[in-house]
């Protein structure tokens, strides 16, 4: 490949990148230790338009947003308005609508896993809320994330609970307007500790089809044990058309949400890998969406989004440099060094000044980051927001 | 429940329990630093055979050896008649058939996932031999452990290799008899480090569904990465009607292969639950068919064999006493305490008394070890075998 | 073995235990996705005590209850006559003093390892406050758990936080009183993500060494990475002399804070050996005291204090039970399986119906749940406390 | 930092890079399931030496060769002058000795913390032997992996262990001459599977101690469960003066013994930043010396040899690229985003440029895998040494 080829492949994929960026991402967040609250932090939904319209100006590929029904939309349907409102203001779109089945007290035991009857009637109201909230919004996306399981063993029954689980998401489904997905999202481990009632992508697949063809699975890079081959699983989905979507961030141990590429970024880059490899093949492929699930809590949020936003692209630009021909021919010969070289010597290109050439070209600021901090948003933002930001950490005694 | 209604119920579990051994956890065995040879390892069939009877005449509970197509029918199909003589000779049943596609110089690169065409028909060549062997031996069971996969990031195609290993899997399915099960292992690491074909339960079921109905995963409780909840996923096998097969051991980090419950016996107690708890619903219920799959390095094969059918059958002795109609009203009511206690609490009952009464009742040693001992059948093996076992262990260098 | 000489060692073992709670095992706590709130929490030490009171009078043998400076002694020092008042009142004694580094803004990047002088010195007053405290109520321990720690690579540098940490404790020892202890906790994630200062027990038992004599290391069961050997860990600080203190907890995969023995009984068992064979073998040991550090989130929290004390007597009384002459011997001759036997055999040993005599000899209730059930206390308090209780789940938006 | 200075520092660093390659790198290896046979693998101590030329040749930075007392000299202290000979043939020089005290049969169940007073006697003797041979060799280290541990709990004394296993070192340790060093390596998990004698580094760094001020502590990149931060572990064990070499290597989930930065490389470049950081300030730094310790079971073995090599100067440079002055400042004010970018922003620099440079200008080929491919010495070995190497795989049966 030549250089011009190299260059011309990343400003492809370039142009054929985008990613999501979630609304709680600037708000505070925190352990269980207590929270970590920022001066900049947004304080409400207009608050987290803003934001994520500067994200969009400086990087110009997140034009969506994903809400959250019980911190975004308190009133349900009923705000739908004031969203759209907001998106003509902003231009930042409605993304996936997130329902929350874990806040609330009657929670405790599980939601649409709960033993009581109502209380499993009321989570599954809440989701249909959500499926009604996304058609009067126009997103595609219902997005779950089911925190349900049980603390100890013995003391909820496993397997009566994924019966409960298929009756509500099947009521779900069957709710969907003709163009939404329902992602269905897994999670080994926490909040619940021993068992989560969908742990990981196999049951999420069994759930989702058990809803309906319209569910798939949603990967979240931060809900797998160590040493889990998440671009295999990746790989897996996309042999079953079961890949819905992306939660992404990086972790060290657990679940940590931490700016992704921060840790591994050796494993994004694998991860794109699939995906373009299927791109590459030119068949019909229901290829994923790319959203951002990170909990900045001690790097300002703004920022933090900045700085992910260009290390997706940099990741995702190495591994349109991928020579597919080639690498397969490599692997068929099983010549293992020579395969593994020309994988990974792609990712060892510092595409960062094809990046800057992309981005001008496009009229948006050659180093994002830079231009953040010149543009002087984030102060602007801390003198407007710090007021409202004054709240002591919440505390575990 | 009263105590002898406890009792009774220990009795009809122990009743309706049985346990295969495999042939190969009679020979001699090791790490990749060397093997470690003793004296009174069996060397052949026969002597598997006997070992497996003397398993069998001290719990009566072994009543079938799974066997190794490339170590015990080293002939194939050829060698079915001799193993119907030691069937007949020593009272043991061939249980399941083990095809190896690891050992040979060439799947190095992979068996029926090798990117070379004429690789992967010789394997799916040894896959139907193993089908054949079954049907001359009616063994209801081929099982398949796939070591397939690669060692870094690159060097294969995830991809194309799930498309190989479908391919020589329906070949297979095709083949079997109708009372003929295919169980489909996973592993997620070792021998292959980077990526194993079937890595998880999810890929295992996939690929079991792919080949036909008359595939069913084997569950092997030290495949599995830290932290997995392994009775979830028995759970959810359950509830699939997926679930066809155990693989019994222990282990703290890897895939260990020690003894049943010498790490973490109150897991293998959990999986005995879900198992029951099943049964004790009376519908049908297709019920999973136990084996041990141990590697005993330093304990003493026989020996070791022995112990560890007894304390599965200890195991699951404590997991029939568990109330489930109770149990099932504490889970309603989120009675946690109680529901652990009551489910934790059988765990803590000492069944040992009831296992030795029950034995005496069906004519076998109250404590099989003890008797073991006193019978000197490992003298009489060591003597006998010793100038067989004296080769060098195996070296790196 | 007799029976009669085994009741005796059992009987002797409890006579020798006890174990502290902590006075934040009461108060409502939660994940980083919520607090859960129950009725029954307690709000205010004066409720803490009643509730440690009410795990005396029910076991027998928590006499001693660890205090949160931040939470229980909000003034510090002028805080020392109300606990007093308190202690007089109850019965129960001030246990460890835990300083708190984690809570407050200013630590959000780190406390005594925080690059800013100010922020160390405010630190590392709080932990002299804590040893003031200590003296003043006649406490023989300060706890540290040390929370600093960095979320992403490069961002702090590891190697000179060390230097500053070093010097505080340094500082702090300096004004512990003779018979005072600074115990130094390790743990290697979480609510650091990336590096954690004081990440295991060679870290730990290093800073302790470099404080002085009268530090020891702490032992938290559910601060390791999964398969650590914890009980080789115990091993070696007691052959060091240098194991302070332990925090009894249950994990599945992270720091779950679950009750003791919930998830893997057997290991609290092997780390109740340890120090068991260290006494057995009668010469000089400074033996570690034992607490309960969990995090009630689901079950009702004097009722799961109750039973993890109960837990954590059962285990240790099995412990008891292990001959360690008998032991030894099967040790050296290398018999492995009658050694595991011999060990194993007595953790199946049912010792609730001598736990129950041991109790009623000692005046109190044979089955502490029971008691607590029949007592009315939790209907008590929950109707005491159900107003105060009310608070919203804290939220993530 | 201009160009022209990074450039320069890159040199500066290259110029100051050695790492050792190990003898039995060349040798055969494979898993407990079977060897895997190279055609051209080396099968004796000449031809280890010729292949470790080569790799010298085509990388410059390769002098020295770890030797294995079992397998290269297994004659003891009176093979020394055949080494001197190809090492004066070959112009490689004998890097550490490492004892071998983990394949033979007596070695089961242990070696110097064996509980037979016989056998730790011979495995004293044995290191002893090795350090006789580093002195004969004029060798600086013996590097000691110790493989000893239990696999069942209980069958073993852990406490007793640990004083034999002081015993023995203090003897190796008396034995040394001046410049000697000992290197103690801990692992925690295979072969043995519940407890490893040496499980960490805190048990290395007391090991060590404890044997008398010549033993350091080697860390091998491999033998740490999930999750841990080794870079930390490094910048410790620096701070202690306690670091004595490395065992590179790379894993997905065990001790996978593969090619260096094929899985994680950000963690290789992390741990050479707290060297080179060290390295920076310009103190007294006894710095650790680097090996490569892999098991290329699939890839050719000269070729692993020198791809290995050359990612380790690809991250040595990068990290060399690291501003620690700039980076103090922005850790200094936690400057999180800006310190981090200033870190991981060197990693993304495509450095092999400026190795192409650096090695056409020391007269080296610029690109060392390609002259390999060109020079034909595969082929030319793979001729030569076929016969050699056909023999069968061994086997589990």
């Amino acid at each position: 490949m030549s250089n011009d080829q190299a260059k011309e492949r990343v400003f492809r994929a370039l142009d054929d990148f985008a990613i999501a960026i979630p609304s709680w991402g600037f708000a505070n967040t925190g352990t269980r230790f207590g929270k970590f609250v920022q001066a900049a932090a947004a304080t409400n939904i207009e608050e987290k338009f803003a934001d994520a319209a500067e994200v969009h100006r400086l990087t110009g590929v997140t034009p969506t947003m994903a809400l959250h029904v019980l911190w975004d939309l308190p009133n349900g349907v009923a705000d739908a308005p004031k969203i759209r409102a907001l998106e003509a203001k902003t231009g930042i779109r409605a993304g996936s609508i997130n329902p929350n089945l874990f806040q609330e007290a009657e929670y405790k035991y599980g939601s649409i896993c709960n033993p009581s009857a109502e209380v499993r009637e009321k989570a599954t109201a809440h989701l249909l809320t959500s499926v009604e909230i996304g058609k009067a919004l126009g997103s595609a996306e219902v997005s779950l994330w089911l925190s349900d399981g049980s603390n100890y063993p013995g003391s909820q029954s496993i397997r009566r609970r994924i019966g409960w689980m298929k009756e509500a998401l099947a009521k779900t489904h069957a709710a969907l307007a003709p163009g939404q997905t329902l992602l269905v999202e897994y999670k080994p481990f926490e909040p619940a500790f021993y068992h989560t009632d969908i742990a990981d992508w196999g049951m999420a697949l069994e759930i989702a089809r058990s809803a309906g063809p319209q569910a798939k699975v949603l990967v979240d890079t931060g809900h797998h044990y160590q040493g889990t081959n998440i671009e295999q699983i990746v790989a897996w989905l996309i042999e079953l058309d079961a890949l819905g979507s992306f939660h992404f961030n990086d972790r060290k141990y657990a679940d940590d949400d931490l700016t992704l590429g921060s840790i591994d970024p050796y494993q994004i880059f694998r991860i794109f890998h699939e995906i373009l490899f299927e791109k590459s093949k030119g068949g019909v492929f229901n290829a994923p969406t790319f959203m951002i699930d990170q909990s900045h809590n001690l790097k300002g949020k703004v920022e933090a989004m900045v700085q992910t936003v260009v290390t997706a692209q940099e990741l995702y630009a190495k591994a349109a440099l991928v020579d597919h021909a080639a690498l397969a021919e490599l692997q068929d010969s099983c010549s293992l060094v020579d395969a593994e070289e020309a994988f990974r010597g792609v990712f060892w290109q510092d595409v960062r000044p094809w990046l800057a050439e992309w981005r001008e070209a496009r009229g948006l600021p050659a180093h994002p980051l830079a231009a953040l901090r010149e543009g002087g948003y984030v102060e602007r933002i801390t003198e407007e927001r710090k007021e409202k930001n004054t709240a002591g950490a919440s505390s575990y005694a």
